[in-house]
């Protein structure tokens, strides 16, 4: 179960809540998480003390980002290992919380091999839980380092497609310190562009239905001190007419062995716009987001979201009278279907490059990212 | 001023209520707007008594769409003339009161030379009021007979290019019977397809930031019983690359001598996005809001409308605690600037065909754009 401390709503300086946190206080051990379908109005944790209560908070959205779901999924399966409940059934419940986003199953089945491996080398359930722990710590701080890594290469690549500076990069969704066990993504490459004085502008794209660019893409660069400014998805056309976007830049929930990156819904669009507009599309991931078992784009499963998402507007802080099925105030009359993809598929030939922590692929070509797969497990085994 | 007239808010059948009508009550006549902003919640009428009323009822978008905002525009006039107003200060207002929309000018302009016609026959004030009327009511006559045929020449055209009927047909914006004197403009051949059981789908983008496509495109497909689904603008992308779009249909709010589109902001992107999957793009627009003086794209004055649109999301029937500048809730943090252009122009490179009551006008050239109004100069002359 989960249980909710609300912080002071009223402080409105950046938190330094940290979007996910392992605790073990004397009544056993919890999972602490941001609630980040509360962000920017409120910052609230959540305290997960059994499996369920994280698969429910990744399934709400509370927790959420490619990276930062591997490092939950791998946490999950060590509290439901100290707990004493059934690792197998967990793991189980955790990696099928949410179906395109590839980091959450790796890091599950990290941690669960840790598990399995220790049980299988003789050790008692204690110790197993402990391997657990230890694999899920592991693989957070592994995730802070390559979000560092990331930032250099992507800040590299940036500067050499862009040598005048000045970088006016346009982003979708939400890839900082919110997604991840260190500063994200493509926004954490961002991040590293304003820290070094070459990011001229930040444009937010607001990332219907959930708003994560308003909520939290903003909450984060608001927080750096980055000038940004939000727009509508759909405004984005126009400034790629006015040449005022230099670069895209975001992350990606899942890249096919052929290169095809399946990213939050609306990236796909931005891509056919950079690429009318000969702009540079590149996304920022790290190396366990590429699953080499899955050929291409048209494998990938796309999750379907419920309808109310896009017929309801949701502000949780807000006490919305007469609210419908998802708890939000009806934009659309009763009854409207909506299709509510979560995810969108781009194909490699509109990527300019993918960069990891090992580095940046450009051009996209299914040979390039194995051969740095191989590499980074190499590394890994090294 | 403007009083406000509530109908039944929990009668959720369609409404048969006008988008626009004047009425002549003892206490002097009155433009009657259903007020858009509050569908499909609620449907209440704002009664005008002077253009100022009506100038803020077109600035806060109650009353809205390219060929409507020329009725309002030329009724605006007449009220003016009839209440005693300043004829002159009224129409600059009026026309200025949405710079982006040509047809509001025209409409105005129709009132106002008819206006200042009869008083240069000879005419006092109350025959020059009555004939500023009557250009108004000869107007919104048209629009009703033009809307009728861009709906035949929009069916016939989408027969041509897609001989096997079935459409699936996106839509961006509202463009129905509540911006027009008839059943619109996009809407209307939408509507003709479905009538003649040739529309498989309509597809509803929601159109941020202020959802005409949830509330009030949906309202009328419901109202229609058309089979519609209604989408996040960003996910369009995913159905082009689908093949589950076999047509664009969009209105227009100035359609530029070289044959540029300017339209609600978004229609850019699906241009782009039509042009990369090969799918017909087809702009449906009365004559008027063709504008020969402005000679390109780059020459559109683009209206930017407040950040609050985009920082705050706003349900009119809910009431919000904590309300911020545009009465809304906040979905970003305070003091987020926010890029919000009303409109966006899509070259006419990109469009497929541009419909008109004169019919169809393809591939899309500054000759035959020039040629179609000068038939329908002809043909409103003889």
């Amino acid at each position: 179960m989960a249980d909710q401390y609300a912080h002071s709503g009223d402080d409105k300086r950046p938190t330094e809540i940290p979007a996910i946190r392992w605790e073990e206080p004397p009544e056993g051990p919890v999972l602490v998480l941001l609630d980040q379908t509360r962000l920017p109005a409120e910052e609230v944790e959540l305290v997960c003390t059994d499996a369920s209560a994280l698969v429910e908070a990744i399934r709400s959205l509370s927790v959420r980002g490619a990276p930062l779901l591997g490092i939950a999924g791998a946490y999950g399966v060590a509290l439901a290992a100290m707990r004493g409940f059934d690792v197998d059934e967990a793991a189980a419940a955790l990696a099928g919380a949410r179906p395109t986003a590839v980091n959450l199953a790796v890091g599950v089945r990290r941690a669960h091999s840790a598990h399995d491996a220790a049980l299988a080398k003789g050790g008692d359930v204690r110790q197993a839980a402990a391997a657990a722990l230890a694999a899920a710590r592991q693989l957070h701080r592994e995730d802070a380092e390559a979000s560092g890594r990331m930032a250099e290469h992507g800040l590299a690549l940036l500067d050499e497609l862009l040598p005048g500076g000045g970088h006016r990069v346009l982003t979708h969704c939400n890839t900082g310190s919110l997604v991840s066990g260190g500063e994200g993504t493509a926004f954490a490459v961002a991040l590293a562009a304003h820290r070094t004085g070459r990011l001229r502008r930040l444009w937010v794209d607001e990332t219907r239905p959930l708003l994560q660019g308003a909520r939290l893409t903003a909450y984060e660069a608001a927080r750096s001190g980055m000038a940004y400014t939000l727009l509508t998805d759909n405004a984005a056309g126009s400034l790629f007419a006015a040449g005022e976007v230099d670069a895209v830049l975001i992350g990606a929930d899942r890249i096919t062995a052929d290169g095809s990156v399946a990213n939050k819904v609306g990236s796909y669009p931005l891509a056919v716009l950079a690429r009318y507009h000969h702009v540079p599309f590149i996304v920022v991931a790290p190396v366990t987001t590429v699953d080499l078992d899955t050929a291409d784009g048209a494998s990938v499963e796309v999750e379907q979201r419920p309808g109310h998402e896009v017929t309801e507007v949701t502000a949780p802080q807000v006490p919305v009278v007469g609210a419908e099925a998802g708890g939000g105030i009806p934009v659309a009359p009763l009854g409207t279907q909506a299709y509510n993809p979560a995810f969108d598929v781009t194909p490699a030939e509109l990527v300019t490059a993918i960069v990891t922590e090992e580095g940046a692929v450009s051009p996209v070509t299914a040979e390039a990212l194995a051969e740095m797969c191989a590499r980074s497990r190499r590394v890994a085994a090294g």
